[in-house]
C-alpha cells in the first residue's frame, strides 16, 4: 500500500475548498502575524538575539518550520509571492545562521552554548524534524534546495555526533518528531545513513531516562515521553499524546520500510488501545491535562478532555500511515473522524483563532468566575473561545499544514488496486502499474453520502472503495465484494463510472459502557460528523434537556457551517423552586444541534455533546 | 428562640452514642497524637522554638485550642483524667507564654516579631477565637477560669489595640472566626466590650481588602474572603466557606442580641442562597477546589466537589444560630442532613482517619494513575482514602467539637413552646417558664422514624416536633397544629407522651434541574441518610448501572454502618466489544447501596450518588 501523493492529486472543490481558501487567505496569515508579535520571527535576526531584544524559546524554531511547511503547501494549489518571498527570505535567514558544523538552534546558539546536545529535553532535535520536513515540503512544491541542503547538512551533523562518535548526552531526543522526519529525508534523498539515525533513535529510546527526567510533570512517571519501556515492547499508548504519535509515526514509516515485525507489532497494538480505549467520539486523544497526555483506559471526560489540536492531527498521521500498511478501512475511518470533528474544531470558523485544548461540554456560567482549571480549562485555553495565539503555538501551525495537505489522504494504490479512502471532490493522474491512471470523484459529502467516481485506464485492476464505519446501508453501482471495509470492484474496461450512495441519516451514537462518563448517555452523528448542543440555539439550560430514545429529528443544510444543522425531539426537566425533590417532571422540547466543530464561533455559551437518552 | 444548652442535656444511647464513644475513645487520641507528632503540641514549649527544632506556623494555636474544645466537651460526658490533664498542661502552657501585654501567638511571639497585628492574613485574630471558644468550653465543663482568664487577657489587648487606639495595621482579620468567639465571650462575661468589638470586626470587613491581598489565590476576586462587599450589603454565599460561614455565624448572633434588622436580612438571604443554590444533597458546601469555597449557582459536580469537611460544620453552626432565631424546621433539616451526610463521612468508621474534602463521586480506575486534579483530588485528599493527618489539620479537630456537641442541637425553646429539633435518644431538665421542664426521648432513630417523646410540668405550653422534611406521611398520637414545619401539641396535664412515626423508606430524590451535573439523574435517599454506590459491593461497573424509574428496593439493617443498608432494582448496559455503537442493549441488576458517610472504609473503590433513571 502507499498513498497517492498530494503532488498528483487535486482538490476540486467541495467541502474542504472552503476551509483551503480559509487556510490560504487567513490561517496562514493570523499563524505569520503571531509569528511576528511573539517575537518568534524576529529571532531569526541575530542582532536583536544578541541586543537581548529576542530571547527565543528553545522550540521556537519548530514553529517557524511548521509555517513553513504549511505555507509551502498552500503554493502547491495557490500561487502567492508574498507567502514565497517569506518562505525564501526565512530559509535564507536559517542558512545564515547555521553554524559551520552544521549545528542550528536559535536558542542554544545564543545561550547556554556548551549545553548544545546535553540536554535531553531542550527540543532541538524535535526542531530539527520540523525542519527537516518544511525543507522537504518546499523542495517538492519550489525545487527549491537551499533548506533541503541546510537541514541535511544539520542532520549530518547529527548523524555524527549521536550515532558515529555517540558524544551526545543523551541517545534519544526528549520530544519526538524527528525519527519520521529522518525517514522523510532518507525517502527523498535516498540517504540510508537517515534510516539508521532514525531506528537508532526509536531503539534508544528509554535506555537513559531517568524519574528526575521527569520531576517538573508532577511527579508523573516515565509513560510521559514513552520512556516507560523499550519501544518494541511497548503495547498502550501512555503519555504526552503528541509525542507518542509523532514516535509511533516513524515507528510506522521504518516497520513499513524494514518490515520490522517486532515494530509494526508495536504499531498494531497502540492503534487498538487507542481505537478500542483512549480515542473520543470526536477523534480527540489526550484525556488528561496534566500531561497532554493519554489516561487510563476508557477515561474519556468530556468537560476536562484535553484532545490537544495537535494529538488529533499527530493521530491522522499515524493512521494514514497505518492506512499505508494495511488495505483496511479502519484507519481511515479514524482519519475522517478526526478530520470532521476533533482536527476542525481547532480553528474558528473564520479562520482567525484557535483552539489548542478542545474539550467536549462546556458549563459556560459555573465557568467564568472560575478561575482555575477545575472545569477542564487550562492555561492554554482558559476559557473555551479560541485565542489568537498562546504561549505554546504548535497547534495553529500543525492544523495549517494538515489542512494544505488533505489531498495526499484521498486515494492510496496497492499491487492490486486504486483505493478511495476520503469522499472530497478531487483528481489525480499518476503512473501506476505501468499505466497512467487517472481518477477523479465528485460528491457533495457531507452534506450527503452520494459519490460519483470514475477511473481511467484501470482495468484488469480494481477500485476499492471505503465504506464508511458510520454508514448501515449503501447502494454502489457496480457489483463488488467487501473485504476489510473496502468495497472492491474488478474493472473491466478502459474508463469505469461508479457511483455509490451511502446512506447519511442523523443517529444516536453511544460510547463503549465503560466510558464511565457517558454510559447511559448517546451523541449524535450524521454521516462523519459529530453534534453539539450550543446554549444560544437552545432557550432552555441544555444540561436539563433529554433526548428521546425514539430518535426523530429533522435536518437543514447550513451555509454557516457547510454542513446540516439538526433538530432532534426530547424532553427537558420541569423547572422547580426546590433543591431536592422525589420526582420530576419532563415536557417536550426540541434540541438543535449543530455540528462540533462549528462550536463557538457566535457567543460564550454551554456546550454537550452526550445527552441522557429518556 | 434558644437551644437548650448542652450542659442540661444527656444523650442517652442510639445512633450517635456510638459515635460519642469512638470520639472519647479514638477520635480526640487520634488528633492528639498528630498534635505531637507534627510539632504542634511541642510548639507550646519555648525552647524547642527557640533551638530551632520545631517552628510553628501562624495557626497551629487554633488546632491545640479547638483540641482542648473537643476533649472538654467529652468531659462533660465521660470522666477522663488523661484528656483533663493534657487540657490543664496545655492551659499552663498557653498562660506561661502570654505575653505581659496579653498577646499570645506562637509563632509571631519569635518570629516577625514587630509584625504582630500587622499582617492581616496571619491567623492571629482566628487563633484567638478558637482559644475563646476552648477556654468557655473548659469553664463551662470544668468551671476551671485559668484559660478563660487567659483568653480575656488577650482579647483585652485586642479591643484595646483594634478597637480603642486602631493601632493595628488592619481593621478586620483576614480569616474569621473572632467575630462568633467574641460572642460567646460576651455571653459568658457579660462585658460588652467583646459584642462591640465583634460587631466592629463585621463593619468593618471589606473596608481595606485590596486585589493585592488576594494574588496568592491565584487570581481570585475579593469574594474569597468575603471582603467584597461590606457585610450588611452582602446577599449571597461567596468565597472561601467556612470563612463565611464563621463570620455568618458571628453576624447571625449580634443580629439575634441585637435585633438588628440589616444583620438578619443578611442572614436570611445567605442561607436562602445556599440553601437554594448551592448545597449538595450531602449538606457538603463548597463547589471550588481552589478557593475552597462557594462555587457559582448550581454549579455542584460531584466528582470535583470540595466540600470540606469544616464546611460542613460550620453550616451546621451557621443553621443552629438561625434555628435560634425563627422557629422554622428548615434549619434543622439542614443540620439533620449535614450530620448524617457531609459531616459524618469526614471520620473513618475507625474513628482513626479523616477526610478533609468529601467528594460526592469516585471513578477509582481513572485516577490512581493521575496524578494532579484533573478528577477532584486536592493536595489535601490525594485519593478518597481518609486520612490520618494533613498538613492543614483544621477538620479533625472540628469534628470532634461538633461530635462532643450535639446534645445542644436537639431542643429549644421559645415562650410558647419547647421544640424537638433533632430525632436523638435524649433527655434535658431545665427552668422554663418558671417550672423545671424535663423531657425524654427514646427512638432507633434514623433506623426507623418512630419517636416516643415524655414531657413533665410543661402544662399551657406546647410541644413542637419537626416534621422532617424527607418525611412525606406521619402518624403522630396527639392532635395537633403544623406551623413551619413544626407540629406543635398543645400540652394540658402535667405529663404528656407523645409518639409519631415518620414513615421513612427509601426514595428517589432529583436535585433542582438547573444543577447541570445531575439533571436527569436521581440519588437514593432514606430518611435523612444519603446513599452510594461502592464498586465492591457491586461485581459490575457502576457507572453503567441506571436505577429503574419504577422504584423498587429491599431494606436491611446493617450492624457495621449502624444504618439500613439498600438494594434497588435498575438496568446495567450491557458490555460490547466496539469504542461505539448505535444502540445499547440493558439487563436487569441489582445495586446494593450503602450510607454515604461510610464510603471508602474497606478498600479503594469506584463510588456514586447520583444514577441516570430508565
Amino acid at each position: 500500500m502507499s498513498k497517492i501523493e498530494a503532488k498528483y492529486t487535486n482538490i476540486t472543490g467541495g467541502f474542504w475548498d472552503r476551509y483551503r481558501k480559509l487556510n490560504r487567505e487567513k490561517i496562514i496569515y493570523a499563524i505569520k502575524k503571531v509569528n511576528e508579535e511573539t517575537g518568534r520571527r524576529g529571532a531569526l535576526d541575530i542582532e536583536k538575539i544578541k541586543s537581548g531584544e529576542i530571547t527565543p524559546h528553545k522550540y521556537w524554531d519548530s514553529d517557524l518550520a511548521k509555517w513553513i511547511e504549511a505555507a509551502s503547501y498552500i503554493l502547491k494549489y495557490h500561487k502567492d509571492e508574498i507567502l514565497e518571498k517569506e518562505i525564501d527570505d526565512m530559509v535564507d535567514l536559517f542558512c545564515k545562521n547555521q553554524d559551520e558544523s552544521g549545528y542550528f538552534n536559535s536558542y542554544f546558539q545564543h545561550f547556554e552554548t556548551d549545553m548544545q546536545f546535553k540536554k535531553r529535553r531542550s527540543h532541538e532535535l524535535y526542531c530539527l524534524g520540523h525542519m527537516i520536513e518544511a525543507a522537504v515540503a518546499y523542495y517538492e512544491v519550489s525545487g527549491k534546495d537551499k533548506f533541503l541542503n541546510m537541514v541535511k547538512k544539520y542532520a549530518d551533523l547529527v548523524y555524527k555526533v549521536f550515532y558515529v562518535e555517540k558524544s551526545a548526552a543523551f541517545k534519544a531526543p526528549g520530544h519526538e518528531e524527528i525519527e519520521q522526519a529522518l525517514y522523510k529525508l532518507y525517502k527523498l534523498t535516498g540517504d540510508k545513513k537517515y534510516l539508521e539515525l532514525s531506528l537508532y533513535f526509536i531503539d534508544h529510546r528509554a535506555s537513559e531516562a531517568t524519574e528526575a527526567d521527569y520531576m517538573w510533570y508532577g511527579g508523573v512517571n516515565l509513560k510521559y515521553g514513552q520512556d516507560h519501556l523499550p519501544v518494541r515492547e511497548q503495547r498502550t499508548a501512555e503519555g504526552h499524546s503528541v509525542r507518542a504519535m509523532y514516535l509511533y509515526m516513524g515507528v510506522a514509516d521504518i516497520a513499513k520500510e524494514t518490515g520490522d515485525k517486532e515494530l509494526l507489532e508495536v504499531c498494531d497494538s497502540i492503534f487498538k488501545d487507542i481505537y478500542n480505549k483512549k480515542m473520543y467520539i470526536t477523534g480527540g486523544i489526550g484525556a488528561y491535562n496534566h500531561v497532554e497526555g493519554f489516561g487510563t483506559p476508557y477515561f474519556l471526560p468530556n468537560r476536562t478532555a484535553y484532545c490537544e489540536t495537535c494529538a488529533a492531527i499527530s493521530l491522522v498521521m499515524f493512521c494514514q500511515r497505518m492506512g499505508n500498511i494495511y488495505p483496511k478501512s479502519i484507519y481511515h475511518d479514524v482519519i475522517e473522524r478526526v478530520l470532521y470533528n476533533g482536527f476542525l474544531t481547532g480553528v474558528s470558523l473564520d479562520g482567525e483563532r484557535f483552539f489548542y485544548q478542545n474539550v467536549l461540554e462546556w458549563d459556560s456560567e459555573a465557568c467564568y468566575s472560575n478561575p482555575t482549571m477545575d472545569d477542564g480549562r487550562t492555561p492554554q485555553t482558559p476559557v473555551p473561545e479560541r485565542q489568537k495565539e498562546f504561549s505554546v503555538l504548535c497547534c495553529p501551525a500543525n492544523l495549517s499544514r494538515l489542512m494544505g495537505r488533505l489531498e495526499e489522504y484521498i486515494y492510496s494504490a496497492n499491487e492490486e488496486a486504486v483505493f478511495v479512502n476520503q469522499y472530497i471532490p478531487s483528481n489525480f493522474e499518476k503512473e501506476l502499474f505501468g499505466k497512467k491512471i487517472a481518477v477523479e470523484m465528485t460528491t457533495s459529502f457531507p452534506k450527503n453520502g452520494e459519490i460519483k467516481i470514475t477511473a481511467k485506464n484501470l482495468k484488469g485492476k480494481k477500485l476499492a472503495i471505503r465504506i464508511p464505519q458510520w454508514c448501515k446501508n449503501y447502494t454502489i453501482s457496480e457489483k463488488g465484494e467487501l473485504q476489510d471495509g473496502f468495497y472492491y470492484i474488478s474493472v473491466d474496461g478502459d474508463e469505469i463510472t461508479v457511483t455509490a450512495n451511502f446512506e447519511m441519516k442523523p443517529s444516536l451514537v453511544f460510547c463503549n459502557p465503560k466510558v464511565r462518563e457517558n454510559a447511559g448517555k448517546a451523541a449524535v452523528m450524521m454521516g462523519p460528523v459529530v453534534y453539539c448542543a450550543e446554549g444560544i440555539d437552545n432557550e432552555e439550560n441544555i444540561f436539563s434537556q433529554l433526548i428521546d430514545k425514539d430518535f426523530s429529528y429533522e435536518v437543514e443544510f447550513s451555509d454557516y457551517y457547510n454542513v446540516n444543522v439538526l433538530t432532534v425531539n426530547g424532553k427537558k426537566i420541569k423547572e422547580t423552586e426546590t433543591p431536592f425533590s422525589n420526582s420530576v417532571e419532563y415536557e417536550k422540547t426540541k434540541i438543535k444541534l449543530i455540528p462540533y466543530f462549528g462550536f463557538a464561533n457566535r457567543e460564550l455559551t454551554d456546550m454537550r455533546i452526550f445527552f441522557n437518552i429518556i
